[in-house]
């Protein structure tokens, strides 16, 4: 991108603020469908100021610019919004300014402030709506400036889906819908409105190419006990799949006739809804007369907890991507010395081993490969510009992951190029004290990531460090490599993890300029033990497989048990893998796993 | 009390519930002030149910009647509403109902429901309105049966309130209210209600003796920059009070004028509450064009954050309690043999041994005396049918606390008495360990309290053992034993912890009809260490000056870091109290802290 096409833009835009009488106007990462990724489409905030990481928010008025983000993004954001007219709000930073705080300074009483209602979380804008209020601002949320002023803006993507078959999700979708039905009777709902592409994707046992590293489709759907609807644009249905959802009395209609279909709900219906997983335009046209039950969604609590038939392949994807990381570690490990390896080229390379495994689809997000003082960039992805050579020393930090048609994958190692200095090697055994730590948790019924999230940390708290970014998150069954409920923060979430929730374990360290380390699993919770007089138990079965790098391992800072876990772990790693691996890879394996 | 006056009182409730027209009447625990232990006059969920325990709610019907506790109580109240007509209700248990949806279903359509809202928290009782309202039940809150059923209702109490002097505060009230006034500014508040008996006594420097335990005095008060008003029965100031509070241009009026002077605030001003801190009455005094700001009290975190002089008062406060302790348990030690020493007994002895101190008050909570099954009761309050003679055998818990002027304890100690088995001792020392991890905790800036709650339970966890109640709540300085905001539980509490806190630390497993263990500190949130790359670290000074029992220790089970803990807090100990203590007093204690 030129930055020199920013100005332009903001000045179209402004233009058109000007002609709708705006005095700010605000521009959200988000889609119509809350997506974390959202189709190019909706890529607007991207468009409009240049910058081009995954959360932020732009806001223009009519003499200035911002970009509100968070940590994760500062470096790249500076960089990126240099001479385009957009400042740089460091979210959480002292000295900050809230972001509507500051269009309230900028504004003034009796302003009018635009946003567009379509991809803004109902939640998010009532909120705003009410603290703009509150200063005597008007919010007007019916403007979508970028159909005007972006004139090449790419359509909303119309590609093809298709059903994912029972022995994949080990839950036919007449099964889902009952249980959905099931629990909006409970709620006292007469039906539920889901706009968020993932849990429609889970749902209707669907999946779509509409979005990058997302296998979801755009779309819309009613549930009820009456009836089941999809909109969708109807292109994206073969006669087959159209088929199969007749055959089960799900009606299908176009995309943009959820806003009708919604307009129409019976008088005085009760509606469920997610505040903040329903664009504000669709909440507000619900009829008023209707009850609106705002609840987190059932159905992503359903998804979140898996079954066994989704664990299994799981565990089956585990295996295809482990056998593709032996692979490329083993090419990585021969190729260094050579000095011809840029970071670019490792996703190159972990697209094209994982590429030939079974029921490969594709990336579940793009990778990050960061050397050195690039490791130290929490959300860093190399490009040409930032780029560098692996030489045989240092750091190398790769986070990546696949979509396999049985599962998804997201996998963290950091290693040894060469030699490494005694605080990478302190650092790197924190880090893995850590990860150990939460991976050999054993917990009650009821208990909540941000409980557990201290795990991950203490060991690096007690040395005066910390990472900014949460320690797990949610992974889809091929779907969303980031999903709710659950999630191991420090911030509360007041999801309980469940048996059959699959989470990561990644905690991290990085020290600015220098190098970050991170180890990744992915961990499943399942029972553990259980007493009368105590209740019941839970802990995690870590299901990737991978060999840990032990050469930065600092040995005499882990306990015995630690040792034994790392031991067991590599053990598990050989058994599983070794089968699948030729004499080579096995011989590189055995060295890899070999204990400590 | 007979138990067989408990359905007389429930008629009479009956018969005022039939004459006002109500088909369930809830009384709860509180009183006006929200206060944990209110004042005799409004012990009416006591008086009404027979029921002694410190937290539970009761309802009755027409038909029927019940009382909902937690799992502190479950065998206490079990005992004690035993042929009384009420009902028991485990809150937490599997089938359970939750009592709002028990009163719906026993009341059903076009009932009315009755509270008396001078004695409801307004945020439960809009709670509570709002189901009952969506179910076509109405909420009376007008009513307060008990000055007519209640013949022997105690009055409101009148005693003389005292000033606490600077020296011991730290701070003047003048100061506190330009802080308050301060805080009130940012909020866009004009004016501060205050209902909570320890935030007035807090904001006033004044102390009272109108509460069991708790040194506070019953009054309202309003802060404003315009005006300060303190609502208090005038018989309780003494001339020279009345001038203190003159001198420094803060108002007097009397208890019950607040409402008056509520219902005339300026129309249109803006006026902080805290909803679950101010009676419902009080909120719908506020008149209809007034702003209400209501917010977690800014006071009580002011309160909480204790200045250097409260926190010296603290710490010689232990040195007199470490004293008094010292001296009980030799004698305890002494006494045990003959047999003789009854539950009962402990807490006169202890009475006795503090009282001797250097500006004692009293007790700050009811003693905890529970040898052997009666260990296992959280909340066991020794009295003469439960009461059992210590033998020479077994786990004697202690759990008590004296109020002195220049500081509040609350320690528990669980000692062996003679033999104790294995289990016991494992117990024990999981128990420690957790203790332990706590007491060392380092931890981020902005950590909340249940982030941290894992460290007590891990090794607990870890042996599929737990304990139902709390790990830490926040200490009054010479006030209430229990405050708030902060605390270290399980639930989430968004106050982070910040330096000057002073909170318990007590984590405890209890196996019902075998015994129960505590071990409990009071511990000081300070600055711990700084960079500027990783921010501001905290950790914990242990303040409490006993010895911990080392007989139960499974020395086996302890890393060499808790040995060292143990040994250097047994050390700090000795240090602080041998100077106070005769010869045979320091052989003893120099015996009980040797090292491990």
């Amino acid at each position: 991108m030129k930055t020199n096409e920013i100005p332009e833009r903001l000045a179209a835009l402004r233009h058109f603020m000007e002609a709708k009488k705006l005095d700010a106007f605000i521009i959200p990462t988000t889609d119509a469908h809350l997506s974390e990724y959202p189709p190019k489409h909706w890529e607007s905030r991207k468009w409009i100021s240049g910058f081009t990481g995954s959360a932020g928010t732009a806001v223009v008025t009519k003499e200035k610019a911002g970009v509100w983000t968070d940590s994760r993004y500062f470096l790249q954001a500076a960089d990126e919004l240099k001479d385009t007219g957009f400042e740089l709000f460091k979210m959480g930073q002292p000295g900050t300014p809230d972001m509507t705080d500051w269009i309230i300074e900028q504004t003034g009483q009796s302003a009018t402030v635009g946003i567009d209602g379509m991809v803004y979380a109902a939640s998010d804008a009532i909120a705003l709506k009410n603290r703009l209020n509150a200063k005597g601002i008007s919010l007007d949320s019916s403007f979508d400036p970028f159909t005007e002023i972006r004139a090449d803006r790419p359509e909303i993507p119309k590609n093809r889906i298709f059903i994912l078959p029972d022995d994949i999700t080990g839950e036919s979708v007449t099964s889902k819908i009952g249980r959905i039905n099931a629990r909006l009777k409970k709620l006292d709902a007469d039906g539920l409105i889901i706009a968020t592409l993932d849990t429609i994707a889970w749902t209707f046992n669907l999946r779509g190419n509409d979005v990058e590293y997302n296998p979801v489709a755009v779309a819309y759907a009613y549930v009820s006990e009456n009836e089941t609807v999809l909109f969708i644009d109807q292109v994206k249905l073969t006669g087959e799949v159209a088929g199969f959802y007749k055959e089960r009395g799900i009606k299908i209609d176009d995309y943009h006739k959820i806003f009708e279909y919604v307009s129409r709900l019976p008088e005085n219906s009760s509606v469920c809804v997610t505040g903040n997983k329903i664009n504000y335009n669709l909440l507000l046209t619900i009829p008023a007369s209707c009850k609106i039950v705002d609840v987190p969604s059932p159905v992503d609590l359903m998804k979140s907890v898996k079954n066994e038939t989704e664990l299994k392949g799981f565990r089956n994807a585990m295996v295809k991507d482990g056998v593709a990381l032996v692979k490329f570690y083993m090419w990585l490990e021969k190729a260094v010395p050579t000095g011809e390896v840029a970071e670019t080229d490792i996703e190159k390379k972990l697209r094209e081993y994982r590429s030939r495994q079974d029921l490969f689809v594709g990336e579940s997000f793009g990778t990050i490969a960061g050397y050195g003082t690039n490791g130290a960039i929490i959300h860093y992805h190399a490009s040409p510009e930032t780029c560098l050579k692996l030489q045989p020393e240092g750091l190398l930090l790769i986070d990546s992951g696949a979509q396999y048609k049985d599962g998804t994958t997201d996998i963290t190692r950091t290693i040894a190029l060469g030699e490494v200095s005694k605080q990478m090697k302190e650092d790197y055994t924190n880090v893995l004290k850590g990860h150990i730590a939460l991976a050999t948790a054993i917990f009650p019924e009821g208990t909540r990531g941000s409980q557990l999230d201290i795990l991950a940390r203490k060991t690096l708290w007690n040395n005066g460090l910390t990472y900014w970014h949460g320690t797990g998150h949610g992974i889809g069954h091929f779907l969303n490599v980031h999903e709710g409920p659950q999630n191991i923060r420090l911030e509360e979430n007041p999801t309980p993890l469940q048996p059959g929730m699959v989470t990561s374990n990644e905690p991290g360290v990085y020290r600015a300029n220098q190098y970050g380390i991170r180890i990744e699993n992915m961990i499943v919770t399942r029972e553990y033990n259980k007493t009368e007089e105590f209740g019941t138990f839970y802990n995690f079965e870590t299901i990737t497989l991978c060999p840990i790098d032990t050469r930065p391992i600092a040995v005499e800072l882990l306990t015995a048990e630690e040792i034994k876990w790392i031991n067991n772990y590599h053990k598990m790693v050989y058994d599983k893998l070794n089968n699948h691996l030729d004499k080579d890879e096995k011989i590189w394996l055995k060295d890899k796993t070999k204990p400590i």
